[in-house]
Parts: C-alpha cells; structure tokens; sequence
C-alpha cells in the first residue's frame, strides 16, 4: 500500500493547520481589542449587519477560491459565535 | 465616537478571514485527494488515530500561539466533519 502518498498530504494538512491556528490566534487577538473597545464605549458585543457584510464578502472569496460558500458561512458564524461569547464576558467584567 | 478604531480592527479581521478562506481552500484541495486516494485504495473515510493525533499538536501549537485549546480542539473537530462528510460522498460515487 502507497502510504507515502497519504503520508505526503497529510504532512501538508498538517502545515496548513499550523498556519490556520497562528491566523486564528491573531484574528482572536484583535477580536479580543474589538470587545474591550466595545466595553469601553457601550456598543452592543454583537453586529448583525457588519456580520451580513462578512457572510457575503467571505462567500464571494470563496467561490473564487474553489471553497464552497454554504460551508464558508458556516465557518464564520462557527469562529464570530465565540467571538460574540468573549464579547459578552469582557462586556461582564466591566 | 471614535469609529476609525473600530474600522482598523475590522479591516484587520477581514485581511486575516481572506487568508483563513485561501488556507481552508488549499486545506480542502488536499483532503480531496485524500478522500478519493482512500475510495481508491479503500481505507475508511475516518481516522480515530490520525484524528487525535492532530488535536494533541493543534493544542499544543494553539498554546504556544496564544489561542484557546478547546476552541482549537472544536475548530477541528469541525472541520474534520465537513471533511469526513467529503470523503463518504466520495466513497458513494465510487
């Protein structure tokens, strides 16, 4: 059996996903100033609108990308609903 | 009100979404071939032990970066459905 071949491509899975936890640990840091900013001046942790924005930028990135759009959506609203959650705690604390 | 420090953040945000979309479309490219390299040779579409080894590095490697663990953890658990879901579609066709 051609285990090198699986061996190759998850090798680079596995650089990919090197490279996605670094984004999304500073996509998270930035996040994190957005919800301390929002604390600091009374805005609401959530934004439907900059979150309809997002969906259909990201959407149209996608499908140029060769990613499908339906799962593109779900990603966002799967990484903005932790967002929303650290927004919610900042806004607690203060 | 001072917008202009909302509008850097969220133009930051938006840079870092167009990388993790162009990654996540490079991610599932590979994976593609993964799924149809295992219908080919008939390996199952899932990989309790390759699956678990991923959590332990991403979790380390989250750590390191400054990202939650679990959110880590539950970001692949996610995208390794999405993938799983590929590779049965793949399988059927076969």
């Amino acid at each position: 059996m051609n285990d090198d071949r699986l061996s190759r491509y998850r090798a680079s899975i596995d650089n990919i996903d090197a490279a996605l936890v670094c984004m999304l640990a500073e996509r998270f840091k930035i996040t994190q100033a957005v919800g301390e900013y929002k604390a600091e001046v009374g805005l609401p942790p959530a934004d439907e609108s900059r979150e309809n924005e997002q969906i259909e930028r990201l959407r149209t990135l996608a499908t140029e990308a060769g990613l499908d759009p339906a799962f593109t959506e779900k990603f966002l609203r799967f990484i903005v609903a932790e967002v929303i959650r650290h927004h919610h705690l900042i806004a607690g604390e203060n």
